[in-house]
């Protein structure tokens, strides 16, 4: 085996974390030759001569074997990525947007040009889960996958259910130490792990689902009121990726989720992830490790880096065999949404209320509501609502009459009720 | 890719969970074309064209691409799989004494026929660790690798713990459910899951360690009053592998130990296992999965079938290239040990006594010893002493002069001290 020339593109807080793993790991057989960066002006560790502004350096150097692309910009990635692979070179990257918005394409180019894209650092840094699906779960039909996927966020949430800190302060905290990608709106909207479920879809259960399609709500609407009603009944908020399939139907979202004190996802803290993975074979099976971060997500790459030195490729067998397995967004989930002004809501897009506490300050209803409402309604993206998904086990019975609950949410809107209430 | 013909030997809980596997399975391209096993009278739900008594009519067979060994004899076992890989076929095992104790041997005998046995199913049933750590961590320094090896005593301990069942019935329990080895007091004892262990340290470290090198004691000796003592103390037990790292020194052993209520291997119940790992780059790691049972087991033998497909070897990276990393086994670890008899614990072979109780039915001391000494002491092995080890992060700083406790223990045989301690 000789040793790896490697190109690699972007020397931000992955790229250094990568550079230094290659320099303190043991029996790796390989170098960075060339970094192709942006910034002409920043000061930078390492000699001069190893880095160039010139992409092409690195893309027509025939004695180059692999390029790791490590840049923000998705679109700019894809065009590296796609050069790379026209021009015999293999590649790993960490792009999670790049690789979940053109996962078909890449699957297509990696059999059109024979060569390589593997990319387990951009799905929960250092856990090892998209080579497990793919080598170890392969052949194992896969009921459920869930966790949690950004390390970013579930720092921020450690933050405040643990140290009382507010969210400002906890994510400026994230970016501090590195966790946060640079447009943090990404982490706290929860778009980045619904990236990293898209992806893991097509290693679960072979289907390709565009990440448009999935409904993400994330942690940036969450108030005081919903830390209380969480505490209240002894839950936590995680924000939780997850996609269940029954029989034929994947339904799939990130979303907030409460979750109780015995749930193994509850003491999953700080930049940590988790996915756990229920199969028709190996039952439960629970990963836990640091999402984010430096070393971690370059520990990811250069186990990647690796497995091309044995011409290792991922080989979707469920993606090329997915069989009637198919994404449906029809799923009802149940979730509590709570609201300052009664006409940011649209109780008639719930397919079921089942509890409702008006108040003045904070009201807010609990109820089910389709996936695929969620994903469309305008009144969900209003920063003043807050929706939290409730664990599936967790039961609700009860049902309220929507017609009654029109009245009573006409009359908290002109404010009868309200008082009522409030001099009760 | 052409189908792979598999001969399986034995048809026990493992080989009738590979069969269940195998037909359940998705995208697989193979088939169990002969299976060799013992009983001439046992009788068996498949064909009985399917079976044989003669292994040479599956390790002489040309068309036979893959041998599966899943029968409990060791010795049995390494000659099957000797002649297998002699004659130019691949191997699965699950067998972890045959491994552990051969395996300096195997990795050889793979070097010279140009053939791969893998064994991720001998190692903590649906938990892809082998794999992980050869392929993901291949580069990466481990720290630490630590967890829960064996189903049946974790079942056993759950039992105890969580129902108030006695000893004998959790046991039989676990043995009517299939998680029992055949031999039990190989799990109760601990050998089980040192097997295992020592196969990791070949993978995580890269050092070959035999396995009646390393320390075990088991969960057979718990008397009620250590289970009091835990109770008391807001501890559980749990039966824990451990290997450490520090510098190039690396200790190992399996030791029943106190598990702290926040602790993350706490709430690995029943027959599940658990793995943790902390290495320079990923820092902690968390796997947990069913780490015994029919289906949990063939689906980790299968991955590795599968494996096998695209010529998958193990590449033992870090024991070629293992440099000053080696086994030293006089690290102190900190225990627990009660008795009933003083007569029956020596406390000479004690580094440090840190603390003691003395009482007429059950007594107890808590000190420092070396795992050279617990591996050959005789009084250790003592069926009327339990020995507990504590999590290192707990500190005991007192320190009991040994004269006074010779002095004490002495009185204590005369039963002196012990009236006056009982009258008051």
């Amino acid at each position: 085996m000789r040793a790896i020339k490697i190109g690699l593109f972007g020397y931000g807080c992955v790229g250094q974390g990568l550079y230094q793993t290659i320099n303190n790991s043991k029996n790796f057989e390989g170098e960075i030759v060339k970094i192709c960066v942006k910034d002409r002006n920043k000061k930078r560790s390492l000699p001069t001569n190893l880095f160039t502004f010139n992409k092409e350096e690195i893309l027509e150097d025939p004695s180059i074997d692999v390029i790791v692309e490590l840049i923000d910009n998705a679109e700019a990635a894809l065009e590296i990525v796609t050069t790379a692979l026209k021009n015999g070179k293999s590649v790993v990257t960490a792009n999670k947007k790049m690789v979940a918005e053109n996962l078909e394409y890449l699957i297509d180019l990696q059999q059109k040009t024979g060569k390589a894209i593997l990319y387990e650092g951009a799905v929960c840094g250092s856990i090892p889960i998209i080579r497990t699906l793919e080598e170890y779960f392969g052949h194992e039909p896969i009921n459920e996958i869930k966790g949690i996927f950004n390390g970013s966020t579930n720092y921020i949430l450690t933050k405040i259910f643990q140290e009382k800190m507010d969210y400002d302060q906890a994510l400026e905290q994230a970016k501090e130490k590195g966790f946060a990608e640079s447009d943090p709106t990404l982490d706290v909207k929860g778009f980045d792990p619904k990236y990293k479920l898209s992806i893991l879809l097509t290693h679960a259960f072979g289907i390709n689902v565009s990440p448009d399609k999935i409904t993400n709500l994330g942690i940036d609407h969450l108030q005081s009121s919903d830390l209380e009603f969480a505490h209240k009944h002894g839950y936590g908020i995680k924000l939780i990726a997850q996609a269940i399939r029954k029989n034929d139907e994947v339904f799939a979202c990130v979303l907030p989720q409460f979750i109780k004190a015995d749930h193994n996802l509850r003491n999953v803290n700080n930049e940590f992830n988790a996915v756990t993975l229920n199969g028709e074979f190996c039952d439960d099976q629970l990963f836990i490790g640091k999402g984010a971060g430096s070393l971690p997500t370059g520990a990811a790459v250069l186990s990647d880096i690796s497995a091309l030195s044995y011409d290792y490729k991922y080989e979707y067998k469920k993606h090329y065999n997915q069989g009637k397995v198919h994404f449906n967004n029809d799923s009802e989930v149940t979730v509590y949404a709570s609201f300052q002004k009664p006409e940011d809501i649209d109780l008639n897009e719930f397919e079921q209320v089942s509890d409702k506490y008006f108040c003045f300050d904070r009201s807010y209803v609990i109820g089910k509501i389709k996936l695929s409402k969620l994903l469309r309604s305008k009144w969900v993206y209003n920063s003043k609502i807050s929706v939290i998904q409730f664990d599936q086990s967790d039961e609700f019975s009860n049902e309220l009459d929507l017609k009654t609950l029109e009245t009573e949410i006409l009359e908290l809107r002109k404010g009868q009720k309200l008082r009522e209430k409030i001099s009760v």
